[in-house]
């Protein structure tokens, strides 16, 4: 079969002699896949940024598709059309039982070798293989096409999440750092749920003018303290969600943070010592709250948003090219010329 | 000065000899009343349905308008544009002091004579005396007309934290029992924080149409259930409003509600003996919560989501009238031919 | 093998000729009992006060044991030492992922016969068969005897999460409506997070008693406004537990309950049409909170509170038994001689 | 009157000259003090570690006494027994009405010069100047001890906020970074909502003696992590609290944190690039909350607490000196030979 394999920085490969993943176990199930996307978590594998990455790995972690085969204990039955959570996790541990799957000993993530849990093959392909799949797959709700679907097993729910987790007060001022695909996302949610006015800051034109699209406002990141504070008669924002993962995103949080703020930070952070001004986080009493999205705990809520109406993920998508030209869609993608990729068979 | 005074059941007229208030007290403003609203509340007095309501009491609790004199504790100047809360409270004890104002020993309401607290001469007036008016009136927000703050003291404020209390997650499908102003707003903003369908049940045709006007669905209460139920895969109303103040509202509420939910009860109830059904609130884990709307508390919110455009309270007004013809609007009120009416000067 | 069977009417018995249990399915386990009580919900169908109990049901719903045989998806070995949940819920569905296992589809109770779901024989045996044995059992904690791990699967999970969703803030005064094992485990929770006093309202001196030996106030229930009000600095009691089941019961927890309390319902309620006050309700703005208590979610928490040392929920025993004289325990519990009955093999 | 007077770097003097305060405005009230204590925050001044700290400020910010005087706005009369919040604000502003007294624009400390908003002499005198006195001072409730009141004007009210602010759950592992006197009370609170072990970690012995002799758990910091992971079954401290404010307690909090704990950092920092570790708290999807203590919010709920016997703040008391031997508590205190000062006149 067909799948997408990471060569080496800034190299990857659409490769047709993969072999067919099988059912190795009674909760495996393996999946067709009919739509998936590049997200940006990839961009740091694909920018050689995470040392000892696999070479050979079959990347992707969105993805929807149809049943191919299924173990005894998947209620899944071939055929059935399916949504994928990126976050894969056994559903039975103590960890799970609370629904912290992304804290489950049993974690990975699809496509993402070496970084979380075990390797993993990804869903850029004809075929994956879902482990844990009664917990990792949800049936795609009727009347959805895929493209509406897909962003529910990551992006959207990291940014519903986000927006949740920053404690947003229906009639606040939101900042957002950062309009990527989990930014918009963030922002639209947090509009979802009552803010007066959301600010999007990025350095980006193209990703700025993305943000205008969907009626947030957005500005350089220079811009933003001050944008904030007039739309806030002075406050600054009383909700922020940074959705880069930089060190200088999440300076910037902190000074747009209005007093007794929660910053929900939902940009994957690698730093091991980021210099922190604990003192402005102190006289302003902030809550700085670390946010992995999780699917399967939030998928529900988030389908039902988007079979109601009230949220078009389709709107994030700049870019849907075949299979096949997944490479020219990982290069469009680092260039900042795409904001969302999706691939189909 | 002219005033709206009760003069028995369905009798109110318009007396325009009465004795203008004069401040009393360090804490006291004298306000010029440039709008004032019927809310349903005045209907219960019209109504006759509250015994010992004193004859001769000037009615309206919702109302704006500019300062005309005020104490030397009051933070407002003469000539300032105000809202008045409809709950009077003393902003100093330990029920304030948590934000408790409905419970407040110092409470009252204009317009409402023996029934909260002392009696109060109520706002459809030229002039009005506000007592604690350093913690009752608020400054309008500029570039916002009378009309869209208005509702802001009563009804707007009473639906908002109606909709809060009812515990909405994004993506419920929420019910709403009445669609009376309070109903109406409630449903707004149960929409506003990410309800995937607001579904308002009323017997009332005319009712229903003004739900529907403002993107709620509307139906008459028989199709309350299978409406939800069908909305909701299911499931119930996950979140539901009671706006009406009646036993047969609270049932319908409880019928509606699917398992887990809470009902926000906004209706002002009198009933000693509810026949209540404990085995369903019961089987269902239901929580039922009896909700006092409070401007004090909440209007700063209100008003930053009618400032941000996300809210337009004029949209529930059905009649503008000079408050010289308010005998005629508690008649079309009392009549249901009016959702809201408007007095002005 | 033996078992408690009921007979009818204050009859039940014990026999030794019935079938021993085997595992049928997958998820399946059967369990040697070591330890077994008897459960105020017991006493309903004991009473007769359950239509169409079925003749011959295996009683008991709150064990531990030893596992005898389990099935390929049960993570139990035989010989291990393992609790049951009372509420048997199949841990997949979308229900028992919020967390709702009370709720689920497939949701029984052991011994409870046509109630709630499906017939399942209890365990007052020498065996048991558990279904969906990977949800519904947990390893006991080493280090903690039968006794003190039993009520972790029902009624100290029960009156723990009632004092849980009582909302108690530090320092409130907490009301108790029943001194019952229910009752008894709540207002120690209460205490346990943080209640300045706790008063327990009980008809029954010797229940009293029990109340005091484990350091709560005791009244008899005309004696409780009074006494709350009078601890409270005349306010009332800021949560209250509901842990009878009565109209009567509820209708003690409204007027004992200060402005904006919360009340948590723990006793079963079956009534259609209680006689309810909604004028109480909503002039002091309450809550009222219908709760089913979880082990399958809370076990976690109780035993580590057990382990820990915090709460001893042996102190609530007052009677042990061998299997064979359980008829003897039942009429003890039924006339309100025993507090709670252990029974061994 | 006599007063502590700041006079540079680790030199404080007991002025005998100092001039009476009297009313100055209707809000103001002139308190008597009966009772006064020495806090870890008086520390910073007297270590000179705060730049441009006034030489002959009056020092201390926690003081019970008797009103002397008391404006027209004030409702205390004289000679009443009072209590002092640290934290002075108006009360009336949008920041106060949410119960945000640290982030009112009018916010002053007792004897804290220019550190945060104006300077006023602290109440480690015979006199003190009380502004807005009606909001920052409550009565002292009847048959309680000056000493057990005292610390609900700051410590105790810190440590309360922290530990509620750390989201402790019954049955949690808590640790505390700190054995002051603000540790001790968050380590007691912690304790007093339901945690199972409270592990408190410092550096100094006696420090950890003061902690043991309060049933903590006392471990030096190098023994944090492993004794809460042996206590929690490898996890970690499901909530935290730092009572130091330095980074290197900050970088141990989080060491010692679950996945998905709660930090509630309460000591104060002033540090403008401590080095993160964001990679932690990613991966573990950590809160980190800054808490400021808030004695005009928490009194009333910390007071019920030491009523009604579950919290006894004397404990922490290690010295009780004449008001003419401040200095001498001051030396005590830096060298870490006291835990607590208390000031007598």
């Amino acid at each position: 079969m067909r799948g997408v394999v990471y060569q080496g920085p800034r190299r990857v490969e659409v490769r047709a002699d993969l072999p067919e993943p099988a059912v190795a176990g009674p909760r495996d199930a393996v999946v067709r896949v009919t739509c998936a996307a590049i997200c940006g978590t990839d961009l740091h594998p694909y920018r050689g940024e995470i040392p000892g990455f696999g070479t050979g790995t079959v990347l992707g972690h969105e993805f929807v598709g149809v049943v191919e085969e299924a173990g005894p204990e998947v209620p899944f039955a071939a055929g059935q059309r399916v949504l994928a959570s990126d976050v894969v996790a056994c559903g039975r541990c103590a960890a799970c039982a609370r629904g912290w799957h992304y804290q489950c000993p049993h974690v990975s993530l699809f496509g993402y070798s070496n970084v979380v849990g075990q390797p993993l093959p990804g869903g850029q392909a004809d075929y994956v293989r879902v482990p844990y799949a009664d917990v990792v797959l949800c049936e795609c709700p009727g009347g959805l096409a895929d493209e509406q679907v897909l962003f529910a097993g990551d992006v959207l729910t990291t940014g519903y999440t986000a927006a949740l987790h920053a404690d947003v007060t229906p009639g606040d001022v939101v900042a957002v750092i950062g309009a990527g695909a989990v930014g918009l996302f963030a922002g639209l949610c947090a509009w979802l749920v009552g803010a007066a006015a959301v600010v999007v800051a990025d350095g980006d034109e193209r990703r700025r003018a993305a943000a205008e699209a969907l009626s947030l406002t957005a500005v350089p990141p220079a811009e933003l303290v001050p944008t904030v504070r007039r739309l806030s008669g002075g406050r600054g924002a009383a909700a922020v969600v940074e959705a880069v993962g930089s060190d200088a995103a999440l300076a910037c949080a902190l000074e747009a943070a209005a007093p007794r703020a929660t910053i929900a930070v939902a940009g994957a952070h690698h730093s091991h010592a980021m210099p922190f001004s604990t003192e402005t986080a102190f006289a302003r009493e902030l809550t700085i709250r670390f946010v992995v999205g999780d699917p399967i705990r939030s998928r529900e809520e988030v389908l039902s948003l988007v079979r109601g109406g009230r949220i078009d993920p389709t709107r994030v998508i700049s870019h849907r090219l075949p299979l096949d030209r997944a490479a020219e869609g990982y290069r469009l993608f680092d260039e900042r010329l795409a904001t969302k990729v999706v691939l189909t068979p």
